[in-house]
C-alpha cells in the first residue's frame, strides 16, 4: 500500500460504544479529514448504514480506498470478520460484521477489536514502534489490552486473550459483572471511577466541583473527575491517586507475566491529561521501584485520541501484511 | 536423539533449593534410575561436584550421555547458561553452570530454570501434550509459572517471563520481599503456607494435628497441612480451601490474560493427593462459573514428583530439536 493515489487510500473507522470515530490515515500514521457521529446502539443493519455513509463522505468519489480497518468495541472473531457478541453496542448474537461492510462498500475490509487495533497502532506508529513484546492497556469506560509477542497479536487459543480488564486485584473487593469480585475493571476503569465518585458525593463526601455537578443532577464522570482534581479537587485528586495505584498493581502485574520491553498506557482516562499516568508511576515507585527506575517500562500511548482511527488503519495494513 | 544406545542416553538432573534429583529419561519421558542428593546450598563448586558424580552414577561407565538437561531454582539465561542468582540456592553471583558442568562431564549440557523445565516436560509428556498456549504453574516452596506460547517457551524481553508468584491478588495484602504487597507467593506457596499454620498454632488455632507437630518444636510445613487436612483437620482444610481460593483467583487472572487451551498446576504442593486440586476448582465454581465447567482448563501435571527430573531432560530434548 503506498498511499500515493486516492485508490491507495487506507481509512480507519473506530466503533465504540458511544461514537463511530472515521478518517483517512496517512502512511505515517497521521489521520487527516476526522469524522464522528453517534453510535446507533442495538441495531446492526442502522451501523452497517452509517459507515457506508462515512466511507462515502471520505472517499469523495474516487476509486478506493485500498482498504478499510475497523476497530470496534465487542467479542470479535478476526478469523470470521464477525463481532460475536458486543455488551457495548447492545448486539448479543454475532454479526458478521466484516462481510456486511465489504458488500456494501466495495472495498476490503478488515476488522479487530478496538483494544487490539490500538495495540497495532501504537506498535506501528506510536509509543511501541518496532518493540517485539509489548502490552498496550486501554483505559476507557472498561479496561482491555492487546499483547503484542514476537510483533506479532497474542490472541490465545479462543481469542479472547488480553481481558485484563477482569483480572483480579483485589480477591475480596467489590462483585464484578463477569461474576468474580475485585477485577480491575470496577476499580479503575472509567465506569468505576465515575460510579465511585457519584456514590461518595451522595454519600457526603467534600467536593465543591463534584458536588455542584450532582446538585445539577448530572452523573459525574471519569472525565469530571479528571477535570475537578486538575482544578485541585482534593476528593478527586485522591480516586485518581487510587485509580493510578490499582492500574499501578495491573502493570506491575503485566510486567511479571510477560516481562515486556514496554507498558503501553492508552484510552480515554489518558487523554485528559497526564494526571493517571504520573498516578501510575507514583504507585509503582512504592511497590515495584525496580520498575519505576525503568522509564520505558510505562509510556503513555502516543497516538491520544487518535489511537482508535489510526489502530483501526493499522488493522488493516497489518492483515495486508499478512497477506502478503 | 534415538534413546536406543548407552550413548543415547538422556539424563534430567532437578536442582531444588534442597535435593537435586536426577534420572534416565526414557522416549515417553518415564524415569528410571533416579538418584536423589542433598543440595550443597551456597557452594557452586560443591554443588557441580555433586551433579558430576550424578551423572557418574548414572552413567556406569557407558560412552553417553547424548545430553544433560538440567533445571535449577533461580534465575537462568539460557542464552549463556548462567544461573544469574539464585535466592534458593544462596548464590548472589551468576554461575556458569552449563559450560563449567559441560566442561565437568564432558557431555552436552542444556540449562533452564526449573519450573520452565516443567512447563517443557508436561508439554513434552505431560498434561499439556502438543498444545500450543498453555500455562504451568508449579506450586512449590514459592510459585512460578512456565508459558507456552505457540508450542515454545515465552520467556520475556529479558528472560524473566512467568513470575506469577509476584502476580499481586490482594493489593492490600501482606508484604512480599519482592518490594510489593500481597503476591500470589506469599499467599498461597507452600512456605506460606508453613507460616501461616505455625503463626496460627502460636496464636492459638485449635488443631489437633498439627498443635502436636508445634509442641514437638517442629516447624510445621505445607506437607503436615495437606496431611492434617487429609485426616480431617478442620483447620487444615480450612487454610487448604484458602490456599485453592488465592489459587483460583490466579487461575482466572492467567485464562483472562493468556486465554491457553490448558493452565497445568503442579508443584510440590500438588504431590500431596488431590486436595489442593479440588479446593481449586470449587473456588473456580465460585469465582469464574464459565471456567469451572470446562474440565480441560485446569489439569493437574501429569508427571507428578518427575516433573522435575523429566522436565530437565525435555529441557535438552527441545534444545536439540531447536539446533537440528
Amino acid at each position: 500500500v503506498s498511499l500515493t493515489s486516492p485508490a491507495d487510500l487506507l481509512l480507519g473507522i473506530d466503533i465504540g460504544a458511544t461514537k463511530i470515530a472515521a478518517g483517512i490515515a496517512a502512511g505515517d500514521g497521521r489521520i487527516r479529514d476526522r469524522l464522528v457521529v453517534p453510535t446507533p446502539r442495538h441495531d446492526p443493519d442502522r451501523l452497517v448504514e452509517e459507515v457506508a455513509a462515512l466511507v462515502e463522505r471520505l472517499r469523495r468519489g474516487a476509486a478506493g480506498p485500498a482498504a478499510i480497518g475497523v476497530g470496534a468495541c465487542g467479542r470479535v472473531k478476526t478469523a470470521s470478520g464477525e463481532v460475536n457478541t458486543s455488551l457495548a453496542l447492545g448486539w448479543r448474537h454475532p454479526v458478521a460484521l466484516r462481510a456486511r461492510l465489504a458488500a456494501r462498500t466495495g472495498c476490503p475490509v478488515f476488522l479487530d477489536n478496538d483494544v487490539n487495533a490500538g495495540a497495532l497502532g501504537e506498535h506501528r506508529w506510536g509509543a511501541a514502534r518496532d518493540l517485539a513484546d509489548v502490552v498496550y492497556v486501554s483505559v476507557g469506560t472498561g479496561i482491555g489490552a492487546g499483547i503484542l509477542i514476537g510483533g506479532r497479536l497474542y490472541r490465545g487459543a479462543g481469542g479472547a486473550a488480553g481481558e485484563v480488564g477482569h483480572m483480579v486485584v483485589d480477591a475480596d473487593g467489590p462483585p464484578c459483572p463477569c461474576g468474580n469480585r475485585g477485577c480491575l475493571e470496577v476499580l479503575a476503569s472509567g465506569q468505576a471511577v465515575g460510579a465511585t465518585a457519584s456514590a461518595a458525593i451522595a454519600g457526603g463526601a467534600a467536593s465543591p466541583a463534584l458536588e455542584a455537578l450532582a446538585r445539577d443532577g448530572t452523573a459525574i464522570t471519569a472525565r469530571d473527575v479528571f477535570a475537578a482534581a486538575s482544578g485541585g479537587d482534593a476528593y478527586a485528586r485522591g480516586l485518581v491517586q487510587r485509580t493510578g495505584e490499582w492500574l499501578a498493581v495491573a502493570v506491575v502485574n503485566l510486567v511479571n507475566l510477560f516481562d515486556p520491553q514496554r507498558v503501553v498506557l492508552g484510552g480515554g482516562l489518558t487523554h485528559t491529561g497526564d494526571l493517571l499516568v504520573a498516578a501510575v508511576r507514583d504507585a509503582l515507585g512504592r511497590r515495584a521501584g525496580w520498575l519505576a527506575t525503568d522509564p520505558k517500562v510505562l509510556v503513555p500511548a502516543a497516538l491520544g485520541p487518535d489511537t482508535g482511527v489510526a489502530g483501526a488503519a493499522a488493522v488493516a495494513l497489518d492483515a495486508l501484511r499478512t497477506q502478503a
